[in-house]
């Protein structure tokens, strides 16, 4: 259970189940996460050190965020959910069952990534120096179930990936990616218009 | 360690390990799972309430099991799998590390689900208000690693979907489905006959 | 903490955050993980019995090693990845968050496995009795992020398995996987080179 005694007054801001862990102290200098009302978070998951998370926050079981994270309001990690540190996600956000977002990725507002979505920040893993980025993953945009995203690669806003796809190259705004690697089509009628979560 | 005491005497029924937790409470109106006997519920994994297992159950760690889902008897939820909630599976059913199985799905008996095998229930995620419906695996049905399951999609009895396959389309009974999206073969010899679990 | 207490000095060698488990027994004649120095096992944990690992060991949250295992130096194993047993793996590998690593796998040096990388070892799940073999890795190998290798596979020294990849037949040394099902070329400039783990 979280207090804010700025007043003088411990208020109850948000719950955390018994094993749940907030405030992970990954070094002597960290600070621990601050943490907006009405927040629940659930058995297993744990929220490291310096990061910042708006109100309406959610966790499933065995979720994970690192530090030097910002998430805004009414966001959702889910059951083993991994926010691997140094990201930034707008609000109204759900990252549904073992998502991996990596560090230095950028997500925007009214965001869905479907179970096991796989995104990614290394194009050459271990065999040349480069500087890690993640995808960007504009406003309403969605990710199907068990799809991947590769480095450096931006969604564009309100962008439909398929489940399954392997998106390798930039979605223009309001595109299907289908496939592996993906394709782009219009979107189709059932996918138009604007996530709501 | 579950006791059963409707004939007076504390009868040893199922164990857990100390970190696991047997009847996560998500309501107040919810009631403790009913376990059978001879279960082995390993360290971190969590049993919601309002859960019925039959004999013979056993967890990897960090599995979860959410509210208001039915297991037969003989059943395995590896590692990191998850059961969301509201499904009901057969007996003889094997659900490997890091499988994910959403709310209102259907699985028989016999039934064997490879490591990080995804099942999904929104055909329209955040874009449409429908009815979640995730996929219905018949009797003996074997679904490879790391395959994607649509929404509604029927598995035939005996249907084999192989590793990495994504299954968009209903599968008939005793066929291969192989690809992404994934196209529809006959068995091949070795994979003829029952599942054995 | 472990401590070494051959030559009579307690010395502290390795640390587990309070949450993890280092020495998970699985039976009455199991004998406690031995762990070199320098090592950091992270809440969560759970390291069985029966499992030796080298120096500089590390590992994230919820991370999974069961019996049987042999690690070498400088190995981590990454956020909810899970070792599933009598494997046998190199110094100065990386399995990143949630790669799953069956029994029966041989994995060689300077090996990566990307987030959510599956391997796998039962060729007709369920439906043959057939002695379970994993994949081979070779020195040097790495596999992309939510690739999936089939059982009995030998991946070539310094070959590269693109993300999302299924691999069904060996490759060869040197050599690009990619797609699904993979097909083979020569790896292109930027991927050429070692492994620097």
């Amino acid at each position: 259970m979280g207090d804010d005694t700025t007043d003088g007054t411990a208020l109850e801001r948000w719950t955390a189940d018994e094993t749940a862990v907030v405030g992970y102290s990954y070094s002597d200098e960290s600070t621990p996460p601050v943490i907006g009302g009405e927040g629940t978070i659930r058995a297993g998951t744990i929220i490291y050190d310096d990061v910042v998370i708006g109100d309406g926050f959610a966790t499933g079981h065995h979720a994970l965020v690192r530090e030097l994270t910002e998430l805004g309001d009414d966001v959702l990690v889910g059951t083993n959910a991994v926010i691997d540190g140094r990201t930034t996600i707008g609000s109204h956000v759900s990252l549904q069952t073992g998502v991996y977002v990596p560090s230095h990725t950028e997500i925007g507002d009214n965001v869905f990534c479907g179970p096991h979505a796989v995104l990614t920040n290394d194009p050459y893993p271990i065999r040349q120096e480069v500087d890690l980025a993640g995808p960007t993953l504009a406003d309403g945009v969605s990710i199907g179930a068990n799809a991947t995203v590769l480095p450096g690669v931006t969604v564009g806003e309100g962008a439909f990936v398929a489940a399954g796809a392997v998106v390798t190259e930039d979605v223009p705004p309001a595109t299907l990616a289908v496939g592996a690697p993906a394709t782009h089509r219009d979107l189709p009628a059932e996918l138009r218009g604007a996530n709501n979560i």
